[in-house]
């Protein structure tokens, strides 16, 4: 009854939900994001119907308080994951819009493997 | 070119990923537990199109510490999740299964919420 | 070496900076605020060689999204811990000191439990 | 009232605790280890009073679900600290002991910055 799309799309959302929320608070700098972002992406990639995950997180929006660093919030996020389920792909995004951190499907796609006869 | 009944599903699975990952790792007890069912279920309805959240975690899975408590594990929850996009529903489900805690979609419907003439 | 009054004040540091990063980022409302406040109290009583722990959400903070929802965020927190090993007392707060989430100790006690003759 | 050493001491409590809480259901396997251990070692070094910082995950603890991979559990923690506030130095420690994932102080010192002629 589900189909392999809808799948994708689910693992997608599952994903996304997942590294928002394990993150979030992380204590953060200019100078140490892109360490976070490798292992953001490397955490996300075990799990099951990933293919590709992309995290860049926006550096302007790291403001120093007073000790000198800052702390990774949600509107920090710029995401791209790619799942597959079967022949199903879906892309999703995690970015700033209108002030708030959302997520979407941006496309999905069904691709025929093989051709047949 | 997504629709609602995508929609519906990407949202479940955001909001399981999102719980899972939020509270996994709290100290917890049997007498402790149902107060975290509760703050959990009222974190998770105040998000976009979620209609319904039941979360039960496993007391025989709480086993004493030394120090006479327990952590929040993934094997722990039990949780169903009802989102709605117009009128498009998706039920989804974060139970153990095979020694994993696994998010599944267990149904999408579309109800015709008027009668055209 | 260490000293029970040691020990006490490591504990309240303990307690305070696991919280913080255990419950930012959930979302949040006026309404469910109280909720939250009562899960954390339940879980941070549970760990060892804590005496008391009161906490309060700032709900002026808890402005609402486009969604009509907030997020947990470190400068909502206003949090007292008592923490005691052996006869040593510890009273450590986080709360919002120019503009950061600054955790501290208020003060450290020795208690003599019985008098001696 | 309050001196430097329980500073010292209280901060290495602080972050023990909050790195343990942020990092705790992580998705890792011995591959993806080395990158939580260096983006939790860069996000910590980044707070007041750290001085040092070292995290080992213990990979023998990595047993794989069904899906290949495994979670950062407390368990496989294993850390060293040293927090400075003024000339007063502290060394904790977060590693399993009697199956329980122990924070605990192993040393504090003094150290006379110049010589006072």
């Amino acid at each position: 009854m589900k189909t392999d799309r809808e799948q994708a799309v689910f693992e997608a959302g599952i994903k996304l939900g997942a590294l928002y929320h394990q993150w979030v608070g992380t204590p953060i700098s200019r100078k140490s994001a892109s360490s976070v972002e490798s292992a953001i992406e490397k955490a996300v990639i075990l799990q099951p119907f990933v293919e590709e995950i992309t995290v860049h997180l926006n550096r302007s929006l790291m403001t120093e308080n007073t000790f000198g660093y800052s702390e990774l919030s949600g509107l920090m996020f710029e995401v791209e994951i790619i799942t597959r389920v079967g022949f199903s792909y879906c892309r999703g995004h995690l970015a700033l819009k209108n002030g708030y951190p959302l997520m979407r499907i941006v496309e999905c796609n069904e691709i025929s493997g093989v051709s047949h006869h």
